[in-house]
């Protein structure tokens, strides 16, 4: 495999840091290629603003899809952002690591996917006719890549479970697992999340390493997450809703995007 | 009123920076009192580092909470987030202004909140016994004031709704809703959004722009979303399981933190 490990800590000392550390260990261990971006270390440009472009004319309106598409059709994206972009085409298995910080990724991690993904490469991609709405959920750049989130939590699983007061784990991560990676294309494998990080350090360390290195050996054969692709007969368009009748029993909210086997 | 708006976009011809003109003119037009922080503007530091807490000793482990409380605690805390929590303190009612990238908010806006939602101050507060699990969700340093969300999306409200395959607005924005607003305090009202802003911009324009100064002459009256609060009998302590049997039929995932009339 090739692995690129997208990572957001700022502390090198830090659980996720040692987790990072034992993956990569492992992936070269089982002989895979590994490359990480250490998003801090890299004092990663984590805004997206009219610097991105390198085509646009400053002072004129910036839109961001608008400029972005442009700037990607004619190379006029910056270097930091292509050499991501480069590590993504090279990778076949594409991973997410990062702390749960207020329900959702680091900013720094935000501002990577807001400025790598860039219009006409991520989204905005392909015809949008009766047929296809667009190169997305399922189709894409990135299409014949598995990707997965490294996620880990203050809170305890109780916390994120289905009756938890945080709301369960899959529904707080589905924007992420489905609105970012599904969507430009990924094979999305179920996230790998470590909860209480900041207690009882040792024990949950430990455990958490174990399972960061089992996942390391399994990321090849894991069952995905079924989320049903969007232009094969599942969705109205352009109106994207799902076709009555196709949800199990059971399924009322995110979880109807999801095929049950 | 005295309404703080935090505003993020980078272009002061978009449509939400004419959005956030038209807000602050009627507001002031109503005689409330309103400050901005326009995050672009203002080149807001968007990443939590070591440099946030000038407490901290360079080269020694940086744990995000630890720091944050130990800095909030001492004030040593940086001023720009130091003048935001002030900002705060004054306010009466908070709006966070900003477009969906996706289906979350701009890295700048996220930084924002990383940093200004600091340990003991926003999160981490209270005692944590067999009656209360700190306060938080609907307990406080927001306590009393009224916040939601301003946001415009490029998807249409079909692929917002139940069905639709980016999943419902109210899933998507419930982890900003109750995980960022709600957890310290705010009492949250809903989410103004306006759909497809890049299409057909007069018409979606005008209309959203009714929208923003209707909902600026009722804030104070608007009824907010219902949240259960953490620390008054709805949930199992520590676990904060929701009780079984107080769910509405038909509640099953985030909706279950919502107590229906």
């Amino acid at each position: 495999m090739k692995v690129l490990i997208v990572f957001a800590h700022p502390e090198k000392q830090s659980f996720n840091h040692s987790l990072l550390q034992a993956a990569v260990k492992r992936l070269e261990e089982n002989g895979d290629e590994v490359k990480v971006s250490d998003l801090y270390k890299m004092k990663w440009k984590p805004v997206i603003d009219e610097d991105d472009f390198l085509n646009h004319e400053n002072g004129t309106r910036l839109k961001i899809a608008a400029s972005s598409a442009s700037a990607y059709t004619e190379k006029q994206l910056t270097a930091d952002v292509v050499a991501e972009q480069e590590k993504l085409a090279w990778a076949d298995t594409v991973i997410l690591q990062f702390p749960l910080w207020w329900f959702s990724m680091p900013a720094i991690l935000k501002g990577w996917v807001d400025r790598v993904f860039a219009c006409g490469y991520a989204y905005g991609v392909g015809p949008h006719d009766e047929t296809h709405y667009g190169y997305r959920y399922g189709e894409g750049v990135m299409e014949g890549k598995r990707a997965f989130c490294i996620v880990t939590t203050g809170g305890s699983a109780d916390h994120y479970s289905t009756r938890g007061i945080n709301g369960s784990i899959d529904d707080v991560l589905f924007t992420i697992n489905h609105g970012i990676l599904f969507y430009p294309g990924f094979t999305v494998l179920p996230p790998l999340v470590t909860y209480r990080t900041d207690s009882r350090r040792e024990e949950v360390f430990e455990n958490a390493k174990k399972a960061v290195i089992e996942r390391m050996d399994n990321i090849a054969t894991l069952e995905p997450i079924h989320y049903r692709r969007q232009n094969f007969g599942d969705y109205t368009i352009p109106q994207m809703t799902l076709k009555e009748g196709l949800e199990e029993p059971g399924q009322t909210h995110f979880d109807i995007h999801i095929k049950k086997d």
